[in-house]
């Protein structure tokens, strides 16, 4: 089928000056996906290929698109939230070229229309984040998958999408999961959602963490970050957890680990990042003292049950551009940031740039190899292979001025050896 | 071939009522292992089962020693390095029954007698820490491997060994590489090892860690436990690695990171934890200040070129005991902890019991499985079976008083679903 | 003299509803202060008494003037600062009969003319904060001192004025030292300015925290609160100092200390909270790193000599709301945040509210204390009564739900005896 | 009355050896003090007096008594606490000269006798350390009081002994508050007792920290330092206090605090560091779960009741030395360490010597002060001269290389002005 191919739908196209001073500002942070572009202009592996990325329109992610399109690709870009669109980096985008469809708080329709103009440019590739993209291209949108060589996911939760199509047989094509990188999910969702989410709290609410008990729900290496930021900040932190050795792992870290039903009486300050659905739910809040905050920063807006949260309230007040105020029948206040999306790209600006870097690094890297190999690889979830990763680690540390040691051929032969022991 | 069986060779029986003390105050904090013990007493799986261990003979050495007796086996024991046997320990299994061949300070010749001693019983399972009976096994002694159904091993430095093997295509048996298992590497090499590497320097010397700069080279799971316990004493960390990533998250995580060649100069105590050989050697010492420490908490004693330091140096005192300090030419006096010896081993008591609880369940749960799997495994390394490492993470939680929570029939469909995202 | 009431300036008085819900929420962390405005509106102390108040107009500052304002004080308030107003809460205050004089981005001229306004109030007590009402009347307002019964002084750079007042023999009457209570400095200056300034600097630059290098200038209670942050947040933390014993805590904190000449080129973030001046200037900008962002802490906007660096650069972006990018002629960026000013107010929103409850609950505290007793206290700076200061920690504990234990009998006597030692 | 000098009384003058080696290693890290030993040397200050010191007998205090004897003084010196002293260090000083009586384990009324004796030398200067020998002076030793000029007091236990005889009007001579110099007690007490103490745990018990719930029975500084190295351990750290604005500060520094009835039930470990009396009695011991260690490291041995858990206790063993554990009537054991005695000192080596060497420095120039000034001094307790405290700071700063900012002209005046605000 001929691929169609829409102009671009962003809110205002008066931002795009201001966007593009966000993008340079983020581009400062991001020297190793600017190597790239730089090579990219000159060798175009990407010629004649459609792109479809569905990702959060931040300044990186404009970034990354303008990176593919350097390198000779057609560029469509969608959202893959409805609130976290930066409408000032859609139109520069826009601009330059990049055919983009998203606009801050359009509603689901409006998502899912977007979703699916991106789709009917029949794209090679698809870069997704949350596999909104994927999820269509094996439902409604099958017609769309003819000419998918394959995709590549960014998020945990994406890949559990993959994953149980890859399990129920149905995947059509192959697929990186670009999050299970050492240099993605290590970096990225430790050290960039630790810190962003707890940024968007102190943005929407001011509220001093210090002295505060705040539950984190899930030690994954997002919850892991979002944890050890809060401890940073003066927090008494508490985990809730499925997993035995994650939560033995938070113990071990000094964290108080116990159940939902316990920890919700607890805590002051309620972050989910466990990619699970309603984590806290009407049992839960009928629990929080008076004053608890609640927010997400998991992908999906599902692991709050935000519906029942309405459902129970007796009273609803906004204080502050983002913050909702819910009064129960016990008379006690629940406080929904960002009404239960993603906080840290709804209220602040996602993962900072010099992690973005190395995600998005992985990304364009992982086009170039699978348009080299996807032909041969089997349809099923692929990690990235070892000598990206290694080599995207080996670039930051040079963009840091980080030296370290290498092997010497001693070393290396020792390393290798079995019979140099004690006895 | 028949078995021989050597008498029990222990420094002093007369320590084994000081042994047994020190064994059940040990036994207090491994309260999963008495729990196997309590089973095995009654279903006995290791009846007519040699059991083959060189481990540092500690407590909670003993104990793992004792629970596999309990269930029927007959237990041969030596060590695992020549300076980290307890007397009394020793003396105290012996008296138990247990075959025990180790005495504090032997020299190498007799460490060696020792580990023959062991494989002339001919052992049908083997735990090795450091790969040193199963590196005779495929050397000097393949004549004792003919009843081996299967090893295990304990350390990274083994598994590096036994790795060696499988790629030479040596390996003999299957092995199970249970540092791997999540509940042991992940606990016992950080947490523990962290935590008694420090405590080994303090005992020794009573420095003072708030102020002063601690080099860690290698930032695997000991070097993350020793950077964090260190920082967590108030030291300015910095570290060394060869590995992109792992330098990157240590980056990240705020240490200062470098070549040693660079750190040499700065460090006031200096701490490898590689699993590598000659990481701090000739040029680095010549390099560093006035009063540097060094010592090692890798599991074996070539991480410091010793012999490069005793050669450098114009003379050499001993402070303290476990303390040796050498003088440079250029005037400068280096202190050296447990001779380059496994301080943590050497000069404190090894890895807390409440983790050693966790490593030693894995074995002995391990021995059991592959007692009935063996027959039907590769002669290569293996991984412990996920469900028994969740398993002992879920009796270790347990043990602690800690309840987690269980995933929902809902969130279990949500989790294996992929038609519920945004879109 | 009569006083002369001016009409409150403001911007937009539209705003007022919209202030009214940022400073109901920000009440909400408030507790003890609201108890005393309960209180107040049935007690009226401050009936008949005209208070000037020049702080930051935030939220947590007009609860503080509405809290005077039911004791029925007339209360009459301007900012401390050009930047930090908040025109909604201006306009809510307003609204409620505060004469608030104060506009956001205000010249020089208007901010000084506004200070003037509220002398011509003629007022009995002065709030200060920053001790601009007070330097004016001790120079050109020696006018409108007459009716001053006494002052109370929130920050560490207007005690220090204060002091030099003092130490002149010039102070016209008895000051309060709120800033030393230990229910403030301890507080409010640490836990406080460390969150709101970190805060400041994501907001304004998203950048990733974790593994840059941070330099605090000064190792105050700010500075310890920012160093403290800036490493719970990942960061390799330098401290500057010029004080022995502070520069000796910062060290065994674990931190890098040198002197400036050096952290500027090491730093990739730069934090002045010191009370000096020109505490980073022309040589130090020359040596900074490409990327380096600058910012300020303290009170006034002196600490970071901004006129060298517009001096010194070549070139002139703004990339960002607040953010200022200069290109020198060695072609690095240096990165301006907030043009200078107290970067926690004028980009985020200062201190939050839990700990302006117990800074402002001693300033009321404070106020009625001198109005009993002013007319017997030397005109010099005095210390907040130890008992305000433990009964303001004491209703914060209950408030946080916080119980301690208490002395018995038995505890005080032997605290009392001298004659119950070893020997 | 003339003095009587006593033999010195040591456990083994044999041991003379061991203890200089140990002496000189803590002297490695004692520069500043060794400096003082220089000048001392040649200038003699202390010719013809007689000072004695009744301070745990270790390394550090070892050569503090030899370098008041290189400056001319006679030294007489005891111990502070019956299990502190170590033999070899005795016995080293004796050799050198230093009048010692004191040994290891010795019991109440050998340690009474060893003071005694040291005040019949009739000191001139007395350096104590929890006011021992400044008790006997103002009780049954009045008759040695008559030569002692002055007197200078390390602890918060003594300073709060001596305020007592103050309060009373009973202090006979100036006592120097040596425990309160910034450069001691903000070092000393913090960096030095947290890391002794988890020290002196870790020997005595190998338990793991990590994980662990530690009390921490007061937040003064030895508390503060005590919380921040279990924490750094990877504890979850709770606070019990008396005091509103510490418990305050223990909130805001993330720990949890509340009253020891409810710790109590909660704890893994305790630690009493309070100056107080029976801190930890009976009714806590019933609340404590299986397994709860307790442990001292205030300088009296009356924080815990030991008497009172001795006699609840139906069963006693001794697993390790130093360990006592009881089992009381509810089944549950409770483990003692050393006794109830300042555990960092009778089971470790007491705080490093690179932190006594400023506290011993501050003790040495205190000498040097008072010789010249007790004359005109009144009979209480007064600071130590704010220039000592500030030169020992910077003495250990250039020690350590680390070089600080000097206030420049400018700032000077700018600091000295009033009238420099922004209006």
């Amino acid at each position: 089928m001929t691929p169609t191919i829409h102009a671009s739908e962003v809110a205002d196209m008066g931002l795009a000056d201001h966007g593009e001073g966000l993008c340079d500002w983020s581009a400062q942070s991001m020297p190793i996906l600017a190597r790239l572009r730089e090579r990219y202009a000159a060798e175009k592996p990407f010629a004649g290929r459609r792109i479809a990325i569905a990702v959060h329109i931040t300044t990186e992610t404009a970034n990354l698109a303008l990176t593919l399109q350097a390198g000779g690709a057609e560029v469509f870009l969608c959202a893959s939230n409805v609130r976290t669109t930066n409408d000032a980096v859609a139109a520069y985008a826009a601009r330059q070229g990049v055919h983009v469809h998203g606009i801050q708080g359009e509603d689901r329709e409006t998502y899912a229309a977007h979703c699916h103009r991106v789709l009917d440019a029949r794209p090679h590739l698809v870069i997704d984040d949350g596999a909104d993209l994927t999820g269509l291209l094996h439902g409604a949108r099958t017609d769309a998958a003819s000419d998918v060589v394959a995709g590549l996911e960014e998020t945990t939760a994406g890949i559990q999408r993959i994953r149980s199509l890859e399990a129920d047989g149905l995947l059509r094509y192959p697929v990186i999961a670009v999050n299970e990188a050492r240099t993605k999910h290590l970096f990225d969702n430790r050290y960039g959602t630790g810190q962003s989410t707890m940024d968007a709290v102190l943005r929407l609410t001011n509220t001093l963490v210090a002295g505060s008990r705040v539950v984190v729900a899930g030690y994954g290496m997002c919850g892991k970050g979002v944890a050890a930021r809060a401890r940073g900040m003066g927090a008494d932190v508490l985990v809730t957890e499925v997993d035995h050795v994650r939560a033995l792992e938070a113990v071990m870290d000094g964290y108080r680990v116990m159940e939902m039903d316990r920890a919700a009486e607890l805590g002051d300050l309620f972050i989910t990042v466990t990619s699970s659905k309603n984590v806290l739910r009407a049992e839960h809040f009928a629990l929080m003292p008076d004053g608890a905050i609640v927010c997400n920063s998991g992908h999906f807006d599902v692991e709050i049950d935000v519906p029942a949260l309405r459902a129970a309230a007796r009273k609803h007040t906004r204080p502050r551009p983002g913050v909702d105020q819910y009064t129960l029948a016990n008379g006690r206040r629940i406080t929904l940031l960002a009404g239960g999306e993603v906080v840290n790209l709804a209220a602040a600006e996602g993962n900072p740039a010099t992690l973005m870097d190395m995600s998005f690094t992985n990304q364009v890297l992982g086009c170039e190899y699978l348009l080299r190999n996807a032909a041969h690889m089997d349809r099923r979830v692929h990690a990235l292979p070892a000598d990206i990763d290694d080599h995207v680690a080996d670039l930051k540390l040079r963009t840091l001025g980080v030296g370290i040691d290498t092997l010497s051929e001693e070393q290396i032969a020792y390393l290798r050896s079995w019979d140099q022991g004690s006895a």
